[in-house]
């Protein structure tokens, strides 16, 4: 068996998410799909992280181990050759066997685009939060710091969820500049996260908030206090997720290279 | 009567193009039965360009003049409420009675988008014309001026075609850095041309032409000889339409004004 670790990219649009599902097209099965006829026998591959429905990807990392020998171009090539446009295999590599995607990852990086202009973008359809109307980029920017930090996250976690703790640790926290198809980034607005871990619908949380206060309808101070609340009902709404990137998922240097 | 003008973003995907067309559906005539609607009487709309099917516009402009007193902003409102999401009205303006799009128009920017890796990025689905493989994009850098000046251009019009004259005045033909939604532009390529006017499928002719240059098959000296061939089977394939952009139309500053 040849264990493999893959990076992918996938527009999330219409599909269930990362998971398989009991219903639905989800990216993960869609893969064990191609690999169980690539490899004749089925295939479980293990995500770096569980993207919801409509969650976009540019650098989704995944691990499956596989009986025939094959090197990792030819896996790149034969998993695309399969797979809809809308999902692309970006590069694959042989690992250590005890990789794993999800456990060895010390961090995860995460975009959330907005798009602030009363036309929505042809283009930014299905890839940003469409907000008309006048935010306060200047209390977004100032606001969205105050989240970095090892933190109990209860706060901006969906509710009915269950994990062990809801610490995590968020090692940059930022309203950014950020790239759009046209060049004119005026009314793109960016909100860039990375850190240890995730909880389930947490960055949606902190960007549906960070509306809140980019609206004018709570000052830029009032997302500390929603942090030390662990109350989620203190918290804005949930982003759409239409808005929202898996950017990148970081291992230690020695997992990363692959062969 | 009142005359409008009216600027407008459009994903050309789907669409026979700007020109209403016997069957199928058109920017123009999707914009023509709003505006019969709302002005309560047939209305003609009057494109700068005539985008062919496929083509996209970020900056497309039109002419119309309705009975209705409207002011321009609940016109664009008005318009955007009715059109689909792949078409959005960015402004629009009173204008003097006497502007026509296309013949006031002194110049056009047009903007061709390449994706240059093996395998393509979801989000440029559509957006892009994808070349794998190796492209010598110095070759191309250095070929695309060549262009430059006021020439005669018939080896890049599409066969068939039947204008009064095939000269045109290319006052910049470049490749360019050109953005992209994922941040990440090292396998996106733009060639970016503005001119007085430009013939039909020219950009996609000279793109087609540039990327046999890329691809070795041409040196670059040969869109030099092309050029002066003014036979279209000299130059190179028609590129395809989903990597094409109408990114501006430049008028004299009085009537870019509007009121």
């Amino acid at each position: 068996m040849t264990p493999f670790r893959i990076t992918l990219s996938y527009d999330g649009a219409g599909f269930v998410g990362w998971q398989r599902q009991a219903s639905g097209v989800s990216i993960q099965g869609l893969i064990e799909d191609v690999l169980q006829v690539l490899d004749g026998r089925p295939v479980t591959v293990i995500g770096a992280g569980r993207t919801d429905a409509g969650v976009h990807a540019l650098a989704q990392v995944a691990a499956f181990a596989l009986a025939r020998e094959i090197d990792p171009a030819t896996l790149v090539r034969a998993l695309n050759a399969h797979l809809p446009p809308a999902v692309r295999v970006l590069e694959a590599a042989i690992v250590p066997a005890s990789f794993h995607p999800q456990f060895n990852a010390h961090a995860k990086a995460y975009r959330y685009r907005m798009f602030n202009a009363d036309a929505l973008d042809p283009f930014e359809r299905g890839r940003a939060w469409h907000l008309p109307g006048r935010l306060d980029v200047d209390a977004m920017r100032a606001a969205a710091p105050l989240l970095e930090g090892r933190h109990d996250f209860a706060a901006f976690q969906a509710v009915g969820s269950a994990v062990e703790t809801t610490e995590r640790h968020i090692f940059s926290s930022r309203i950014a500049e950020c790239g759009s198809l046209t060049g004119s980034p005026s009314a793109i607005l960016c909100y860039e996260v990375v850190g240890n871990g995730f909880l389930r619908h947490m960055v949606r949380i902190i960007v549906g908030s960070l509306v809140e206060i980019g609206r004018g309808r709570r000052p830029a101070e009032w997302l500390g206090r929603v942090l030390m609340s662990r109350d989620r009902t203190a918290a804005g709404p949930t982003a759409p997720s239409e808005g929202l990137f898996l950017v990148r998922v970081e291992y230690p240097t020695a997992l990363a290279a692959g062969s």
